[in-house]
């Protein structure tokens, strides 16, 4: 399968092209506004699977051409940037394509990290508003730290939960969480229930301010 | 320890009581608006620890008897209903005695459970401001499943999140947590992030009502 990760350059982009080259053998595509940072970052990635004795393929391109390719193409930008990233790669996704939401609202204050709510209900929402017709929205991977995911000696042990309208599109993204060696995948039923999925991102924040031992945890459902 | 658990004969009160009697020899009372019903449900419980060969003191009495001796209170009602139970036993509490609020506001729809912030921030504040001077509200326990809970036999391996703003108040109440076997309490911040802990309760009934695996699933960080 092809993966495209918009907004690939960083951490999280990182962490997960990596994890789907190495664990899956899936071809990602590194997406940036610039192409010439994509490929930059695609090539740090790929020397980085050499290192680990991994295979894969990881490329770059500007986000429109890295979209326009992909069976599943991920969001991995901040959610004030969710909606102008998805409408400026909307006229290249082919129909069927499945765009993926990790992006999470929050806001701070003195006393931790607060879910930031959009009026639309959920940031997942907002990238499905933002999306074109024949394109579904599935939300997943909001609750993974940036620097464990990228670590890829380290064995994830973590759930993640996705939520989604269309059944195809969420089994499409639960089986490529399930790719990723050591990330259990579960469904959190349709996208009116992102809100309470993408809450969990702030929790972990405050979580990691108010315990030593729980900087960039992960969250298991037993 | 003295620990009086208000509305504690619903499920989740009685795996409280049960618990604490069995793992850590707290003293519990369980409190209701009917002195006959609290006895009766003092008596069960106090049944199931014999069956179970563990021992332990469970008490029944009206609510405000239960709060007036109690180191810690447990507020094991509704949200609609803490208020109001908070007021009813107001005049009774000793200053220092710890208020514990486990309740979550909810609202569902067909397609699941949703985190019903009340005006206040979250529940736990509304108990706060209920509460009388001298007297710290601290929100706990609010993720644990209370069929799972009223298992003796069944080791919970769950984590549960504490916030608070009285320092000596949340220890107290991780202390209580811990007391529990297979129970480990983090601190999640000041009662300003009880909202994002409150919001777990919605997202795990989704999360029961889409896996056949999680029902009464509870959560663990690493």
């Amino acid at each position: 399968m092809e993966i495209a990760i918009l907004g690939g350059t960083g951490d999280f982009g990182e962490g997960l092209a990596v994890r789907w080259a190495a664990d899956a053998a899936h071809t990602v595509v590194v997406g940036s506004r610039e192409a010439e940072r994509a490929s930059e970052a695609a090539a740090r990635y790929d020397r980085r699977l050499d290192q680990s004795d991994e295979d894969g393929t990881i490329m770059g391109a500007v986000n429109p051409a890295a979209a326009g390719r992909a069976d599943v193409v991920v969001c991995s930008v901040p959610a004030y940037h969710l909606a102008d990233t998805v409408s400026s790669v909307a006229d290249h996704l082919a129909p069927g394509t499945v765009l993926v939401s990790p992006a999470v609202g929050m806001k701070r204050d003195d006393d931790g990290a607060h879910y930031n709510r959009p009026g639309a209900g959920s940031v997942t929402a907002l990238a499905a508003n933002a999306a074109p017709e024949g394109v579904s929205v599935v939300g997943a991977f909001h609750n993974l730290p940036a620097p464990r995911l990228k670590q890829l000696d380290r064995e994830l042990s973590a759930d993640t939960l996705v939520v989604g309208d269309d059944d195809n599109a969420v089994r499409t993204v639960v089986g490529l969480a399930e790719d990723i060696r050591g990330l259990r995948a579960y469904r959190a039923g349709p996208l009116a229930n992102a809100a309470e999925v993408e809450a969990l991102s702030p929790l972990l924040i405050n979580l990691a301010t108010y315990n030593v031992d729980l900087d960039h945890a992960v969250i298991r459902f037993e």
